[in-house]
């Protein structure tokens, strides 16, 4: 029940933003090797409120480094008046406020900077808040407002990670240490058996490529009927990309990454039978071209946090479907906001036949009231709307936001972890 | 205000279809010449009305031919139960009820006939009734829901005709005849002096390509600062194209479907520095491909009653943008329910650089209740919501439903007429 339609005229009147609260928070993140370093203790993100004339809040989830932030609320004195349901005006008034702007990305694991990803990324912190507000205002889910739910319940994949048992000079997590062949079976075996996952996503490019391979046949033997992906970042030459896959020939649902850039991936692609998947070489609707022409990619990962938002992400199905290419969805660290924007997504993608990443089982805290959203035998439920179906929780913001102000940290970079221990490491790409 | 709102919950709550009406009606048509012969006195239309159970009725226009019929009844069944905001479903029960029917279309002129374009079409007829009701339930206009107007007004084209002064062995009708290059001139003026079109399209592949071009430069010399277009429906080989798109260069502002099929305007696409429009080899999204590696067209003509409706002509939208081709939009013979559409669609298509095309200035008839649409200074303005803002004409619709009844028209076939002068004629494709 809206204040609108209680006024006896249609629900969805009356949604012009009057205002947008944006607050920086710090989740506590375990330390988890990527091909760049490993995470820092705290990860950053950002709980986008955005305020109607109506009284309606809509609820976002965006990243949370300076550079985001900044843009962020660059954008939002343009975006006052917006009407809720008008995403056309959203977009064109975040892309001329940020027209100008330097390129930045708060991570390069999703690929290189750009202006128009900048636009992408900031409209997509407020779009999501929008359809919540459409959702709230006429008792729909978001789901519904993407074209309805071609499935209720979405599979998500376990996403294994190399890791320390704790951040440096720490007491070790409650998670331990994953060094090993063993430790990622063991820790596949946690993840399946407490959330029930049918496919399993290990992020390599951490260790050389043999213990890698090594780790996904372990993981093909122990779990003979799971799905399973390797994700190295690129940090592997296209020649061990061309070596890896060789050697995991029938055992990879598809390879994600495994070498920088649209014409190294195409290099390998055409020496492969197993699908390659990206979320680093095609990262804006400019990419795919490139992609298309050249056979780079039979996967895209889908992102709305960077793709521009859940319509944006729809189109990026419309043309994936026109060309061949498949959808499955990148996940970066997350909580609970965007994994319901994740899940009405994919819910209304009609053809969606990959598991989707989530980082979500390293995330001990959340900012959105408990028990909406639960990944139960690999699969999380779309939450009863309206809108995204999820509630603010209001102590816990506060909270993480006292955590944003005390950590310092406001940019990732998983060099500082990495340096702390190898003074002379650099990240750079391709080591294997 | 609608039933739902009026119980308190949220308005959009309860919109499954119980019922559908389709309503054949045929309305009086002038004798317009194409490329495959003259218009029949008659064009057939159908409405169609999706009932719900919230008591909201969404409206829709479709062909009027008797396989579209057919298709419709056919697919009734399988769509009662669906919710007004669940597309993907009804593109899914539509789908399932339509397998393994004969592929058809109505006209050869929007191309090849296959399974696909059949149900992409039926999904259109009843999915733009879908937003309707939508827009009803919710107090929104279409365009709001397909992501906000991105203008206020949309310009139409002045859709120019060859025509005989009267179907055979019938009167002169009101319009009269135009026949060579001073009639085009005429016609016009008296289509800009009433309407305020800025662009003009000529309907050509009917006469001699020489005398074509002549109207073409005549129309340059009489409104420079007008675009213009010609449209033979593929009538033309490539060798003529390549002549004629010579002659024209600097005049057209693009040039539609010259010749028939990608290859052939493919091979006309690499001789000419105009750019190529189609409403005839792109009708679907499997013909995109080919049609992007091969630089076939930089043009597509999208129409919402073949493409799969207004969902998927914003998915064509993000395809063509995304390989650097542009939008116009085709029109058939249509009426007042199909025109909102149209323009509500047009409405929110981010960028849309050209002027549309209509056939409306040739219908003397009409479905809709009077001043909802009308062309000013060539534009259409967006009419107000909720829904497509238009108004069932029910005496009208019954009125021209006898008609249906009474004229004996199932399909649309442009050479009866033709052969009623010259026995001989056959329409075969390209005649130039």
């Amino acid at each position: 029940m809206t204040e609108a339609s209680e006024s006896g005229e249609p629900a969805a009147r009356g949604l012009a933003v009057v205002g947008v609260t944006v607050t920086p928070i710090a989740v506590v993140d375990p330390p988890l090797l990527t091909a760049l370093g490993v995470h820092q203790p705290y990860a950053l993100r950002s709980v986008v409120q955005v305020h109607t004339d109506a009284g309606i809040t809509g609820l976002s989830e965006a990243y949370g480094d300076d550079p985001t932030l900044e843009r962020l609320h660059l954008a939002i004195p343009a975006i006052i008046g917006v009407d809720a349901f008008d995403i056309n005006g959203l977009v064109r008034r975040v892309s001329a406020a940020l027209a100008g702007i330097a390129p930045d990305t708060p991570t390069p694991l999703v690929g290189v900077a750009s202006v128009d990803k900048a636009v992408a990324a900031t409209v997509a912190a407020f779009e999501v808040a929008l359809y919540d507000i459409q959702g709230k205002a006429t008792g729909r889910r978001v789901c519904d407002l993407l074209g309805g739910a071609v499935r209720e319940s979405v599979p998500f994949s376990a996403y294994l990670f190399y890791k320390w048992a704790g951040h440096p000079g720490e007491e070790p997590d409650r998670f331990g240490a994953t060094l090993d062949v063993d430790g990622i079976v063991a820790q596949a075996h946690a993840l399946v058996g407490k959330y029930g996952f049918g496919s399993l996503k290990l992020k390599g490019g951490v260790f050389p490529p043999d213990e890698e391979i090594a780790a996904i046949e372990a993981l093909h033997d122990e779990f003979p009927d799971h799905q399973l992906r390797i994700d190295p970042n690129g940090n592997w030459t296209t020649r061990t990309s061309i070596r890896v896959a060789h050697r995991l020939a029938g055992t990879l649902e598809y390879l994600e990454d495994p070498t920088d850039g649209i014409p190294g991936m195409a290099t390998v692609a055409a020496r492969t039978s197993i699908p390659l998947a990206t979320n680093m070489c095609v990262t804006t609707f400019a990419d795919i071209p490139e992609a298309v022409a050249t056979g780079a990619v039979r996967i895209v990962l889908s992102d709305h946090h960077f793709w521009g938002g859940l319509r944006a992400s729809l189109d990026l199905d419309a043309v994936c479907s026109t060309f061949g290419l498949e959808l499955s969805m990148h996940s970066n660290t997350h909580l609970g906001i965007s994994f319901a924007a994740m899940t009405h997504l994919a819910a209304a993608i009609p053809t969606l036949p990959y598991a989707c990443d989530t980082h979500s089982p390293w995330q001990i805290e959340n900012v959105i009231e408990p028990n909406t959203i639960a990944i139960r035998d690999g699969r999380v439920a779309v939450p009863n709307g309206p809108g995204l179906g999820v509630t603010l929780d209001e102590d816990a913001v506060a909270r993480l936001h006292e955590q944003y102000q005390r950590c310092g940290i406001r940019r990732r970079d998983d060099s500082i972890g990495m340096r702390a221990v190898d003074p002379s490491w650099t990240g750079a790409r391709p080591r294997f």
